[in-house]
């Protein structure tokens, strides 16, 4: 990768987001300009007229499933993103805290943490809070925090109102600007540094194991690849991300699509499916799977797929292979 | 269907909402109990508990794609909710409108609607609006409302604020209170009418077959059905709902799965997938497809699928068999 200063990285700001900690992981501030933006499309559009060199998108996270908005700027149904590809990935560990204001006249009176004897039943949370909570009277956050946190919000925090703000960081400047005290964020350990908040309750997420999963997008180029002749690294220890729609009423169209990976060997690492936005009720399916496309064309398992897969779908889209990053 | 008023059907409220105006399409209000819930759990709840006989749920926007909350519940990682199987389901179109107060001063100066010359580009919102919209400052609007409408907010409110609400018809609501006529929801005809608000612009979603499918929920019971001995009525209308996770890591475990559903001719009509909830990167997959589970056991394709589904497939579930109303 190029390592001069001039090369503009884009991420879904502000400041202290998952997204931000995720490509700091990858483009070291002393190398990059790290730059912030306000949506994911802002992403894909600095990438696509070459703003920023590189975009840090989120794709997936492991409680809380896909991000939709990402998978349908892949499908680019204006043709706004032709040029956009993948070509890396960061998985980051997500562990939320309960950032707000601890309540001064009840003291420390720190309960135990993790809530011992309840974390191994399912449905109830991993962790108590470390401070009161009953002075708060509203939370704010990103709505997939939400989705991460539901078992610790219905232990403490059942009808309490909820505020959707476009990022967790977000949540937590605006939780530092409240003076009565009676609001918290779902944010992260970042977030109260930054913004002098206390930690009321930390790793309050459903499931330990939380993580999301980060593309690295830039302009479409082959992947050259000195290692591409050896057929096991091709296979362990690359993903290749393809898109494409099957023909409406025809059984088994994808269950034909599906066979050709089976074919190759290339083991499925996901599926997901979007409205096609341009019939109700049919879809574009993105597929993802181990492998990698070689940049001389023909041969290997991957290519021949490719071409297999082009006789049996329709608006078939290579986005993109790259270096396999999950630890298993 | 038993048609004694006792009989309450519990639906996503509040009143005025889309799933309430798909629930009082199937239940008529002179027949049926129509109970208002603060959430989709709280439906599944209810029809758990028996409490209520059937539920309405939202599954789909032909736009914006699955409702993730619903098929975690589908899911039912915690076991909460056996007993629920799908028995029927109900296509709405969904025609979004802007409202608000209409500004006095600007008198009545309607633009014309639709937006003639641009409807048919790509890109380009459907409709303009019917009044003045300069004084707006603030959009309320259900999560999914933003999804369907991206259009005509990127041509008419780029960088406007925007508050989730919980419903379309709770963000009228919340106009309606507001005094300084400075705010405007993204909402339904009918709950105009019931907030005395004026229709700034109609059919502001991006696309005009813009439809929701609900499912109606009931306890699981066996289907038993008079033609189930007609293989051709079994294969046309009618829909099954099936869950299930395959072995992780073993190629074309997916597959396999699809294949036995081609060899049977029974034609997939969605896809999904959901986060397991046990092991993160690991997913749950939720196949719909046309036919029917008959009561009486063996014999019939979908019988028959079922049966070698569960050789292949883990942890497999039968979530209900339904009526088709999609109507092609």
């Amino acid at each position: 990768m190029d390592t001069k200063k001039e090369e503009a990285v884009a991420y879904l700001g502000p400041k202290a987001s998952y997204t931000h900690q995720a490509a700091l992981s990858e483009f070291p501030e002393s190398k990059y300009i790290i730059s912030p933006q306000t949506t994911i499309e802002d992403i894909f559009a600095a990438v696509q007229s070459s703003t920023a060199s590189h975009g840090v998108v989120p794709f997936e996270n492991s409680s809380n499933g896909s991000v939709v908005f990402t998978l349908d700027l892949f499908a680019d149904l204006h043709g706004r993103y032709p040029d956009i590809s993948v070509c890396g990935e960061i998985y980051l560990q997500v562990h939320h805290c309960l950032l707000g204001h601890a309540a001064k006249s009840q003291g420390e009176t720190a309960t135990s943490e993790p809530a011992h004897g309840i974390s191994t039943q399912p449905g109830n949370p991993r962790v108590k809070p470390l401070h009161d909570i009953k002075h708060i009277k509203k939370l704010y956050s990103h709505p997939q925090a939400w989705g991460q946190c539901k078992l610790f919000l219905a232990a403490y925090f059942k009808g309490i109102e909820r505020q959707d703000v476009s990022s967790t960081s977000k949540a937590a400047e605006l939780v530092a600007q409240n003076t009565t005290g009676s609001s918290a964020a779902i944010s992260s350990r970042m977030a109260a540094g930054m913004n002098n908040l206390d930690v009321l309750a930390q790793g309050i997420e459903d499931n330990q194991g939380n993580s999301t999963r980060f593309f690295i997008i830039r302009r479409q180029q082959d992947v050259v690849a000195p290692d591409a002749q050896n057929a096991s690294v091709e296979m362990a220890d690359y993903k290749t991300l393809v898109s494409f729609t099957v023909e409406h009423g025809e059984p088994g169209a994808l269950a034909d699509c599906l066979a050709i990976f089976k074919k190759h060997k290339l083991n499925l690492t996901s599926i997901n499916t979007r409205p096609s936005g341009e019939t109700p009720w049919h879809y574009v399916f993105f597929i993802e799977f181990r492998g990698r496309k070689r940049a001389d064309g023909a041969g290997g398992a991957v290519n021949e797929a490719l071409q297999e897969l082009e006789k049996v779908a329709k608006n078939g889209r290579w986005l993109g292979s790259w270096s396999n990053k999950l630890k298993e």
